[in-house]
């Protein structure tokens, strides 16, 4: 163990001895952290002078004004996440410690959840339905409490079972008693992983087919998936109620304050009134009346739910991410480690390879915050009109974003842990739990897997229609508008274009973007098409499974840039705006390097301005980390929510040394 | 929480209900699962139609002989680790269980440990000096028990702080007393992470520079580092020694059964006695004596005890990668979800991206595993030779697979997680522990960053001997016979070439894999040498960094494909043989896969062959994936290891189910 050391304190295979001049240089140097420096000055010009630049330029230093950027940066909703704070600050006693069995966790988790609506006047259930927005932010918030906390808070008003359309679960309505009678008819339907199922839930609400009696030979007509209200346990005992079986699903990898149970009912009896009514209601004498003409249309609806949960998870999956990002970029920028001959020690964050695996991660969560500020509009906007197409569109960017943000999240949790050495394994510095608890944000709502999937089919569907001389929706417009120009052989000139500008004009980085999406959709289509004749097209489908999760992929990505791209434009700051533009370039042109391979293989990008990109990339990064302190600076995360004594806003390392014991 | 299931349910977006008879089927099937069935039988007709295949070619299953390939693939220490084995299983008591607080681990770790030495009659102390192979071997067996008591028998006899050579410890000789005084100098020089010193050490190995006093004005000589045996504790009474300061350094993200603990000495006396005079001695009179004739080569000695950690990390981390890919790929094989219209479900193995997500893994388990026994075979012969060449090229190879094997498997048990849906978030499936447990190999003996500089390093300084005429040591000799070919223009015939014999030859492959670390390094040293001018060789060093790193990984990869390639052809067995070679050729494609980017930017590859070795990639995942039972079969981990419900070798499913309480 003892080489967790090693690295600590041979970051550089350095010699160099830590005396005390040392540590006492950088614990000033940590408690002046925040006090912004001229560029000109310290630090800023050995940097400067030790990194030269790239393309033989000068590089500037970039003036950023944290509190404006912060303020374009902060959703309208900042204010309930400040309420969320702030309670949380004056209740230690309601913190998650470090360590904390299952069943203790538990029940921390339930208290912190009725604190927050019982003392903090939080109303998540009201939000949900008046303001969807806000109460994404406040889920956001309460995630960095604990992400357990979160989680149980979303659980608390949804039961879902989200294979619905397959769905067994059976309501059968019996007129004789006006109740439906809730049935699961065999061990494949069980219900595992039931958020607050095996200690907490006094109700489920469950999704199961209507069966109404008819008066025909059949007997009865099966309406298709309602949600029901379904008690699961005594109000005044807490025991669980005759007909429903509860088994605790233990010990999970994260998450470990919520309490997830395998629900079965036999023959479970609940009144009429308990049908949630929106979309289809049932009479006393058993007929059937909705506003929505046919199953389908009825099952759109019930959708919604589904969507509102990925809706959240993409929100809350770019809200870890500043939180791991802001760990590890606050502590590179503090932990010193050697430097030039006689020059002042640098900080780990001026090694190239650390800019490599933090500063792409930082431009990705500026691009993931856009895009999803955007989706929660969209899906605000949807909950409010039930416009078809809309919901149709959200539909296919929430399994998207969420499929590709926490996919994202997960793997980056991972790297900044890494990048801060034997401190990121410290408990404390939270790396571990964020990681065990974000985890299955990939999984459920949609395996990650399976919700591309959705995309990429939307994506083929929308391309057909095109043929067809349908429309598209918003999201997918690009394809429609420029199909065309994309699918034609790429442009020997430009593909040799290499100069800064280009490189850097958000038309050159979208067309490269959208080119790609395009390409990987006609060609998807031709091989769909090509290989269902002869293996079927399940066997035909699985045959392009990998290309068909690249183009969602891909697809997504485009979406993502268009969004940032008009973030940077929409930003009033001049000077925030120009940040975000740089931001925004290391974003789009370190995704065109990673799949370089593919945009040298149809020619769209020549051999040298593959080179070009790359070097450019590298020369990104460098300038984003000039700026990296006010990047996560304008994230505005109180202490409380990052915690880690590495990371703190001051005196960082005398805290921690503190914390070991020293 | 509830979408868990989503994933289980609905994986390929199946409507189809589970009902009894497919729960009854699949029970059915697992407990049958490891009965060989004849590949021209039921379900695997039914997968060879649904397939296809590559290239219009039909596609012959392969038989394995799960039996040899496992004689072929187990070391000649099979017997210690089923020792090891035997002992656990007797000890029920002595497994760590699921939830487990940090100071019951700790204590559980230490029985453990004690139980394997006093009632095992393993002999870990003894097996390092006489047969380090044996060593390894009981490493990777207790670490398949708990990954802490792998690191707790490691850190028993070490005490490392590995930046050894700038070591400010110090251990003065005082000729009035006959002892050695150890003085830590100031608060950087604490130790932090030192593992077993927080609570059960009575000793420490300490690395401090020996203090010689001199007769001449300066009064004292630094002799360089040496290991000092030191008392921390009272053997009696168990509390802390004068002069001693221990601070524990508390809870990690994993490896809780080891109890890591920060030390700092005061003028701690110790006998004379107590240094460890292999390699170099002092004299009652103060006089010093060593059988080596400069401090460096004394150094070069002692830093066998640092390559020795790195070893057994990169053989560990194969043990849970295999760990990891079997839990996964056995679940894979057992999960059914959906398939062609009337036919039977297939596994989830049968798709296309649980192929692609699994079946390079486990061509990388088996590549990895021939590379780290042939660097156990090096460091034995190395313990036994002390040849400095020798040395010198263990000690690089054994830095560049412990950074590279360490962050494969890092990732890899995150894939696996993912791979197994809800059921792999359960903690009682493992992935959660591994991950956490495994996720300081990266860091500890040396960060990853930090070793993969080394090994470039290590290349260049070869590079640079190669022009002035100097011989390359056995690993770095394929550098020395083809840097020349390599280097001249990629042949434009040979770059289109795209049969399959020909992507399969493995002189393709390993030219391919030469030809990029050749090209690598040629342009590494000389943007090193332009940049040194202008810059400095630190700064030109950190402006290279990125490239640095690429070229160390790229020379990794291809003396681990070298070494698979050999034991494909070493292979006595034919089928095991046969079954080998497609493994092999699955790790050596996808890599070049991966960079393909690479190859193209340089017209190494040609458009046309970039598309055949996709292509490739994709049928060979399929063809393994059709021995895919058998090749993990052949790592031969008994259920004691693997442990995971979802994962045994009978009745997983009835066996998970039961956990959970149906």
């Amino acid at each position: 163990m003892a080489a967790a050391q090693e690295r600590s304190q041979s970051w550089n295979q350095s010699d160099e001895p830590e005396d005390q001049a040392t540590v006492a240089r950088r614990i000033r140097r940590l408690t002046s952290h925040l006090t912004p420096v001229p560029p000109s000055n310290g630090g800023g010009t050995a940097l400067m002078a030790a990194e030269g630049c790239a393309g033989g330029k000068k590089a500037a230093a970039m003036a950023v004004d944290e509190a404006a950027l912060s303020v374009y940066m902060r959703g309208k909703h900042r204010d309930i996440q400040e309420k969320v704070y702030e309670y949380f600050k004056a209740r230690p006693d309601l913190q998650t410690p470090i360590e904390i069995s299952k069943d203790d966790h538990r029940e921390l988790c339930l208290k912190q959840l009725l604190g927050l609506v019982r003392e903090a006047g939080i109303r998540p259930f009201r939000y949900v339905v008046e303001d969807p927005a806000k109460y994404f932010a406040v889920a956001e918030a309460v995630g960095g409490i604990d992400i357990s906390l979160g989680i149980k808070m979303g659980v608390q008003y949804r039961y879902l079972c989200s294979n619905v359309q397959g769905l067994q679960t059976l309501a059968t309505f019996d007129p004789m008693t006006d109740e439906f009678v809730i049935d699961t008819p065999n061990d494949g339907a069980i219900k595992w992983w039931i958020g607050n199922a095996a200690v907490h839930g006094k109700f489920a609400t469950v999704f199961a087919r209507l069966i109404l009696p008819t008066h025909d030979t059949k007997g009865v007509t099966d309406m298709g998936v309602h949600a029901f209200v379904v008690p699961i346990r005594d109000l005044k005992t807490h025991g669980v109620l005759p007909g429903i079986e509860i088994h605790d699903c233990g010990h999970k990898v994260g998450l470990n304050g919520v309490d997830n149970g395998a629900l079965r009912f036999r023959s479970v009896r609940i009144p009429r009134d308990n049908l949630l009514n929106r979309f289809g209601d049932v009479s006393r004498d058993g007929r059937y009346t909705s506003s929505l003409p046919t199953i389908n249309k009825r099952f759109a609806a019930t959708l919604g739910e589904l969507v509102g949960g990925r809706v959240g998870l993409s929100y809350s999956s770019v809200g870890v991410l500043k939180i791991a990002a802001t760990i590890a970029i606050r502590y590179s920028l503090l932990r010193q480690q050697f430097g030039p001959p006689k020059q002042p020690e640098i900080s780990i964050l001026d090694y190239q390879s650390q800019q490599h695996k933090l500063m792409p991660m930082l431009a990705s969560a500026y691009a993931f915050h856009f895009a999803t500020l955007h989706l929660v509009d969209k899906y605000s906007e949807m909950k409010k009109s039930h416009d078809d197409e809309l919901a149709g569109d959200v539909h296919a960017l929430s399994a998207g974003l969420k499929a590709y943000v926490t996919s994202y999240t997960a793997k980056s949790i991972s790297v900044c842990r890494e990048a801060c050495g034997g401190h990121g394994y410290a408990a404390v510095n939270r790396f571990g739990s964020l990681r065990n608890d974000h985890d299955i944000f990939q999984t459920f709502e949609g395996d990650n897997t399976v919700l591309l999937q959705q995309v990429a089919g939307d994506l083929l569907k929308r391309y057909q229609e095109k043929f067809k001389g349908g429309t598209l929706s918003v999201t997918w417009n690009y394809l429609k508008v420029s199909m065309n120009t994309y699918l034609s052989q790429p442009n020997p000139v430009t593909a040799r274009w290499e100069s800064e500008d280009h490189l850097r004009d958000p038309q050159f980085q979208l067309d490269a973007f959208r080119y790609r999406t395009s390409r990987l959709l006609q060609s998807a289509a031709m091989r769909l098409r090509k290989h269902s004749k002869t293996l079927g097209s399940f066997s035909a489908w699985n045959r392009c499974l990998n290309h068909l999760l690249t183009l969602a992929e891909s697809h997504i990505e485009s979406v993502i840039l268009a969004k940032f791209i008009g973030a940077v434009k929409s930003c009033p700051d001049e000077k925030s705006r120009a940040a975000l533009k740089l931001v925004c370039d290391l974003y789009a042109l370190d995704r065109i390097w990673k799949d370089i391979g593919t945009y040298r293989n149809v020619d769209y990008v020549a051999p040298n301005k593959a080179k070009a990109i790359h070097k450019l990339v590298d020369y990104l990064s460098f300038q984003v980390r000039n700026i990296a302190k006010e990047l996560v600076n304008a994230f505005d995360l109180p202490d409380l929510i990052t915690r880690a004594p590495i990371a703190m806003k001051s005196e960082a390392y005398s805290q921690y040394t503190q914390y070991v014991g020293f």
